[in-house]
C-alpha cells in the first residue's frame, strides 16, 4: 500500500522538469508523513538532474531543502506530533550502527547513507525528493524547525545552512576570529550571515563588487573582488578562515596566503577538475586546506536552533511549480538572491 | 672584539665543504657562549648548500643540529650556568614581541626569525651555523638537553625531532590513534619514535620494505610497500593522521584515501613542484590537508624533556669533519640510518 502524491520531476539526464505522481510509502511505526510546504533549489539538485556527477535514477524527483508539516506520525514515533513543523535535508537513513553514525555523523556512514533523493532506501526502493506535495521520513532523520523561522525561509537550511554551519563551527568561528567567505551565492550569503552571527569579523571575497552592498548588509564588514589583483596583496596574512563555498577551479596558493599563521581553508564547493597547490604554502605558518560535507542529524538540529535563535534564514525567491525550469536557468547564470524555493502547494495544484 | 673558531664551510654555491675559521661575536648581556659537540646534518643542510632553495649567504656554514656544552654567559643570562648541556636548533632570534613570538611561535615572526646559518642578525651580521667548535647564542633561543640523552643522539632532535613532534602533537597522536609516517629517513624515523612513545599505532609506509626491520624496531606496528599498488586498498580509510616526512611529488589523493573521517594529512617535507589534489577527496570524509615548519622554542623544549623522559634519541652514523662531502653525497643517496651526526672536536683538528 502506498500514497500518490503530486511532484515535479526530471524524466531523463538534462530533460525540463515536468509534473507527475510519485508513490511514497505506508507509514513504518517509525516513519514520519510530512506535508512539504517548501523546498529549496541547490546547485547540487541541477549536477544531479544533468548527470554532471556520474549516473543518476530517472525519473528523478529532486529536492534535499524540505520544510513542512507534520500530518502522520507511526506508533512509535515520539519526537514528533501531527502539527510540527519539521525540515529534512541531504540524508533520510544510514546504517545507525557505525562508528561514525554513533558519532552523529550519518553523512560519513559506512554502509553509505541514504540521499533524500537519487538514492536507493535499505529496502531496495529508490528515494524522491522534496519537490513534492509530501514525504515519508524515518523519524531519526527529521529535523525539529523552531517556530522564530518561517518554513519557506527555513527550507535552505536543511542543505545551505548545515553545509557552512559545521565547517564554521569546527573551524572556530567566533568572536575576535576573522572569516572570509569565498563567494556570494546560495551557501556563501548563508555562511556570511552564520558567521557574522557566531560573533566572527566577516569578509566577502566575491568576483566583482556587484553584490557588495548585499554582503554588507547579510553581515559582512568587509567586500573585496577578486578580480582585483590588488586584493590578494592587500588582505595577505588577515584571516584565521577562509570558506570556499565556489565550485570553479581557484588559485589555492593565492587564497593559503591570505590565512594567519595556523588558519585554514575550507572548502564546500568541489570543482570537478583537481586543484593544484604547493606545499610550501601550507608549511609556511602550519596552514591547513580542509573538506566538508554537510554535516550529521544532531548538528542540523543545532543549527537550526541557532538559526531560530539568531532569527536567521536564507534570502529566497518564492516560486511556484511552473518556474522551476526558468529557475534552473538562472541558477546556473549565478542570478538568484540568494536561494529560489518551491511553494509546494503549486505542485499538481 | 671577535672570537676565532674553526668550522667547515661551503665557499660557494654546490662547492664541497672545506675546513676554515670564522668569527664568533663577544658576548652580550643575554648571549651564551657554546662549545658544540655534536652537529647533525639535516637535508636542508644540502639543500642551502646548493641553493635549491633560492639565492643563499657564501661562505656558508650549515648546521641547525647543534649540541653541545655552555662555555660562558654573559651577564644578563639566568637560565644555563657555564657546564650545562644545551642544544640551538634552526632559529637563533625573532622580534619577541609580535604576537606570534608571544604565541611561541617564533618560527612565524612577522619580522621574521634569524636563521642559524644562511641568515642575517637584526645586527646585519651574516649567521653561521653548527658545523664549527663554537657558537654564540642568544638565551632565548637555547634549548636544555636533559641528562638522559646523549649529546650525540640529542643534536638531530633540534630539527628532525621537532619537525615531527610539532605536527604529531597538534594533530593528536596518542592512545587510540593510528598514525602513519610516510617514508623513513631522518624526520621519517623520528616521527616514528615520537608517536610510537605517545601512545599512538604507528605504520611506516616507505617505497619498499627494505627498512622494515628498522621500522618495526623503531616503534612501527605495521610496515607497507608504497610501490605495491595494494597498499592503498588495504589501507583505505585506516589513518587519524598521516605524517608526509618525504620531499617527493607524491599521489595525494590516494594518500588521503587512507584517512579515516576527520583525519589530517600533514606535510613536513615538501617537493619543488607544484601538488595536485581533486576537492572531492577533502570533502568526502570532512579531511585535512596540512603543512607544518618546525616548531616554537618553548615546545622545542617540551619535546627534549619528552623525549628524555621516554629515552629517545636519534638513530645515528657519527662522523668526523672530513667525511662530510661524503656524508652529503650519502644523505642525496638516502643512505644514511639515518642521520650523520659531526663529532665537532675533529673540525681544525
Amino acid at each position: 500500500m502506498t500514497t500518490t502524491t503530486h511532484a515535479i520531476a526530471v524524466p531523463s539526464p538534462g530533460a525540463p522538469l515536468a509534473p507527475t505522481t510519485i508513490e511514497r510509502r505506508d507509514l513504518r511505526p517509525d516513519d514520519v508523513l510530512i506535508d512539504i510546504k517548501f523546498a529549496g533549489i541547490c546547485h547540487s539538485d541541477i549536477h544531479q538532474a544533468k548527470e554532471d556527477w556520474g549516473q543518476a535514477i530517472f525519473p528523478m524527483v529532486p529536492g534535499h531543502e524540505i520544510a513542512g508539516v507534520v500530518a502522520a506520525v507511526g506508533p512509535d514515533v515520539t519526537k514528533y506530533r501531527v502539527g510540527d513543523r519539521v525540515g529534512v535535508g541531504c540524508m533520510v537513513d544510514s546504517c545507525g550502527e557505525c562508528e561514525y553514525c554513533r558519532a552523529g555523523t550519518e553523512q560519513f556512514c559506512v554502509k553509505g547513507n541514504v540521499q533524500t533523493y537519487n538514492g536507493v532506501g535499505f529496502d531496495g526502493e529508490n528515494t524522491y525528493g522534496g519537490y513534492s506535495r509530501q514525504i515519508v521520513v524515518k523519524e531519526a532523520f527529521v529535523c525539529r524547525i523552531p517556530d522564530g523561522i518561517g518554513l519557506d525561509v527555513a527550507a535552505p537550511l536543511l542543505c545551505a545552512g548545515i553545509t557552512t554551519y559545521s565547517p564554521l563551527r569546527r573551524w572556530g568561528a567566533g568572536p575576535g576570529k576573522k572569516v572570509a567567505v569565498i563567494g556570494l551565492g546560495g551557501l556563501g550569503h548563508m555562511a556570511v550571515k552564520l558567521a557574522a552571527a557566531m560573533g566572527a569579523e566577516v569578509t566577502v571575497l566575491s568576483q566583482s563588487l556587484k553584490k557588495q552592498e548585499d554582503g554588507l548588509r547579510l553581515g559582512a564588514k568587509d567586500y573585496y573582488a577578486t578580480s582585483d589583483e590588488g586584493t590578494f596583496e592587500a588582505l595577505r596574512g588577515r584571516f584565521d578562515l577562509v570558506l570556499n563555498t565556489v565550485s570553479a577551479k581557484l588559485p589555492v596558493d593565492a587564497y593559503l596566503g591570505l590565512l594567519r599563521v595556523g588558519g585554514a581553508m575550507v572548502n564546500v564547493g568541489a570543482p570537478g577538475e583537481p586543484l593544484s597547490y604547493n606545499a610550501f604554502s601550507l608549511l609556511g605558518g602550519n596552514k591547513v586546506l580542509a573538506g566538508s560535507m554537510i554535516g550529521g542529524i544532531a548538528e542540523t538540529q543545532e543549527m537550526l536552533d541557532f538559526c531560530a535563535k539568531h532569527g536567521i534564514g536564507a534570502e529566497i525567491e518564492t516560486i511556484s511549480a511552473d518556474q522551476v525550469n526558468e529557475a534552473y536557468e538562472r541558477v546556473e547564470n549565478s542570478d538568484v538572491r540568494y536561494r529560489f524555493v518551491i511553494d509546494t502547494a503549486t505542485i499538481g495544484a
